[in-house]
C-alpha cells in the first residue's frame, strides 16, 4: 500500500535496509570454525548469524540493551473484556517506575535498563522516571467506531522512533518491546484477525485470565468492531488507527525504529507481535530485524508468528506481556553471542575436526 | 532393587529427602501475591516453587554456581559409532581448560564456574585447572563385555558425589551437569533403551552428526551390547556398569550429590538424562531436584525426559553437550528466582487485585 506517511516514519522506512549478505557470510564461515560440530548450537548459531547481518559487525557484541515499556489505555475496557480493571494500568505503570514489576526483575538478570513510556494512559501520571509522551488519554471504544484518529496513530509511531532515536544516542545496541495496558489483548486480536486473515475466535485468547463466558463476549466485541470500522487489510495504518491502541502503534514506532538503527529488536508476545504486524506491512524488510522472543498461551500469537515467518525462542507459558518473555530471551541472545564471539576455532585450539575418513 | 552400595554412595541417597512442602506451600503463596496475574509467569512461577521446596527458603537466591563437565573415553568408539576420533576427547577437555568452548561462553554469561573432571579420559591429562579422578583409561568396548566392573561404576559415582561435596563446602548453591566423551551418545542410548524398556532404534540418535549408514550400524552395535551383556533393569548400577560410561556414571554422582545437598541440580542433554535415570533407579525422589534444562534433538532423550516426567525449559535444536543447554537454562532459573524474589504484592505496590465484579 502507498499511503502518505508523515515523514519522519517514511525517513525511518527508508533507513531498514535488508540486512548484511557480506556479514552474514562472514560470521556463517565463522560458526564453520568453531570448536564443536557444524550446527550443534541450533538456534544460538541462526541468532549469531542473523544479528551479525542486521550489526554489520561479524562478532556482535551487544552489552547496552533496553527494553521500552510502552503504556496505554483502551476504551475497549468499556466493554468487559479484561479481568482487571483500567486503573491497574497506571498502577503497574508507577509499579515499573519503583522496580517492583516482572520486568524489573528479568530486566535485571539481563543488565538491560527498563524505558517506560507514558503513550496513552488515561489518568495523569508523574515520576522523574517516566518518559511523557501521551498521544491520548487513553484510545475510544473500538465497538462504537475507530479507537483513534489516523494522525495519533502517527504521532504515537513518531514517538516510538523517537524514543529509540534518543537511546541509540545514549548507546543502546539491542531494543526489546514491553507494554502495558489494560484491555490490550482485544487490540491485538482484532489487529490480528485482519491482518492474518482470522477469524477473531482463532485469534482470541483469555488475556489475563477471563472465563468462557467472557471469552465468547470478548469475541463477540471483536466481531462488531470489525463490523463498525470495516478496516483495509492491505492499510496497516488504517487497521492500527480504528482498532488498535496507542501503545501498539508506539511499538511499531519502536520496532521500525529498532531496525532502522540496525538493532536487533526483541518481541515479547502477543501485543508486541500485533505491533510488528503493523510494522512489517509499512515495511517488510523490518522482518528480518525481528527475534520472537517467545511464544505466549494467547491463542492468536501462535497465528501472526507463522504469518511473520518467526520461530520463537521461548515456549514457558507465559501471558504476562510488560517485555517478560523478551527479556529473557534477551539472556538466550547473550548466550548465542558469546559463544560466537569467544570460542575458539578448531585451529586455534588445535582440536581435531570430523573424522571424514569414515563416511 | 537392593544391591548394596558402597557406604559413601547409600549414605547420599539416605540423605534425599522428599522436598519440603511448607516452604512450597508458603511459595506458592507469595506467588499468588505478587503483582502479576495468577500463573501468567507460567513456567517461571513453577520453577521458583520447586527451588523453595528444594533448598528449604521460601526466597532462594542461588549466586553461586557451578556446572560439573565429566570427562570420560569410550572403547565403543572401536566400532566407529561417532562421527569424531576418540582423540577429541582429551583435546576437548585442554580446550575447555582454555577457556575455548562453547560451555566456557556460555558459563560466563550465567555467572556459573566450570569444574572440569577427568574421570576416565584414555590418554594422559594434565593441566592446573584439572580435577584429576581417573578411575580407569575410558571404558571398555560394550559390544564385547561390559564397559566397566560394578566396582568401578561405584567408584565413578563417589567420585562424583566428592565433587560436589566439595563445591557445597566452597558454597556453591546449584549444580549443572555437563560432560565431554567421544561415543558417548551410543552409551546413553543403550541405558536409555534398557531402562526406558524401548528398543535401542527409539532411542538412537546421529550425536555429533553420523550419516544413515552409521546410524544404522549404531542401532546394530547398541543391539549387540544388550545381547552381550544381558543389563538388569531393575538394578540400575548393573546397567551403568556394563553399558555407561565412566562420565555418565561421575554424574550420577554429581546428581545424587547435589540433591542430597539440597540443590537444584540443571541437568543438560541426552547424556545427563541417562545418568539421571541411573540415579532415579538408585532413589527416585531425586527426581523433585531436577530441572531439564532443555531439550536436545537426539531422540533419546524425549523418551528419557518422559519417562522421568521431566518437562524440559528450552528447545533451541543443541546437540553439542558440554553442559550448554544447562548452562542457558540458569539463566531462565535466574529470572524465575528474580521475579519470585524481588517482585512488589499487590498491597505492596498499591495495584488493584482481579475485577471478580465482572465474573
Amino acid at each position: 500500500m502507498d499511503a502518505i506517511l508523515r515523514p519522519v516514519i517514511a525517513a525511518t522506512v527508508e533507513a531498514i535496509t535488508p540486512l548484511d549478505s557480506d556479514t552474514i557470510a562472514a560470521a556463517r564461515t565463522r560458526q564453520e570454525q568453531l570448536t564443536k560440530p557444524a550446527g550443534s548450537l541450533g538456534r544460538l548459531e541462526s541468532l549469531a548469524i542473523q544479528i551479525a547481518g542486521i550489526t554489520g559487525q561479524v562478532q556482535p557484541v551487544l552489552a547496552n540493551k533496553a527494553i521500552v515499556v510502552m503504556a496505554g489505555d483502551h476504551g475497549v475496557t468499556a466493554e468487559g473484556v479484561s479481568a482487571y480493571p483500567a486503573e491497574v494500568t497506571p498502577q503497574m505503570v508507577l509499579n515499573f517506575l519503583r522496580g517492583g514489576a516482572a520486568i524489573n526483575a528479568l530486566a535485571g538478570v539481563v543488565g538491560a535498563r527498563v524505558v517506560v513510556v507514558d503513550i496513552g494512559v488515561a489518568s495523569a501520571l508523574e515520576h522523574s522516571g517516566l518518559l511523557s509522551h501521551k498521544v491520548a488519554s487513553g484510545t475510544a471504544n473500538m465497538a462504537q467506531g475507530p479507537t483513534m484518529t489516523r494522525d495519533q496513530a502517527e504521532e504515537a509511531i513518531a514517538v516510538g522512533i523517537g524514543v529509540v532515536d534518543s537511546l541509540a544516542q545514549e548507546g543502546v545496541q539491542i531494543v526489546a518491546t514491553g507494554e502495558m495496558g489494560i484491555g490490550n489483548t482485544t487490540a491485538a486480536s482484532a489487529i490480528t484477525a485482519i491482518l492474518t486473515s482470522s477469524r477473531p475466535a482463532e485469534v482470541t485468547g483469555r488475556g489475563t485470565g477471563i472465563d468462557d463466558a467472557q471469552l465468547a463476549h470478548k469475541i463477540a466485541v471483536i466481531e462488531r468492531a470489525l463490523a463498525v470500522n470495516a478496516p483495509n487489510r492491505d492499510d496497516g495504518l488504517d487497521v492500527l488507527a480504528k482498532v488498535g491502541g496507542l501503545e501498539i502503534a508506539g511499538l511499531v514506532g519502536v520496532i521500525l525504529g529498532g531496525a532502522a538503527h540496525h538493532m536487533p529488536v526483541v518481541l515479547d508476545g502477543f501485543i508486541a507481535g500485533s505491533a510488528a504486524l503493523v510494522a512489517e506491512k509499512l515495511c517488510p524488510h523490518v522482518r528480518d530485524y525481528l527475534i520472537a522472543g517467545h511464544i505466549s498461551v494467547e491463542r492468536g500469537h501462535r497465528v501472526l508468528l507463522e504469518a511473520l515467518g518467526l520461530h520463537p525462542l521461548l515456549d514457558l507459558d507465559l501471558r504476562l506481556g510488560e517485555g517478560t518473555g523478551a527479556a529473557l530471551a534477551m539472556g538466550i541472545i547473550d548466550g548465542a553471542l558469546a559463544a560466537h564471539g569467544q570460542m575458539a576455532t578448531f585451529a586455534e585450539a588445535g582440536v581435531s575436526e570430523r573424522d571424514e575418513s569414515e563416511e
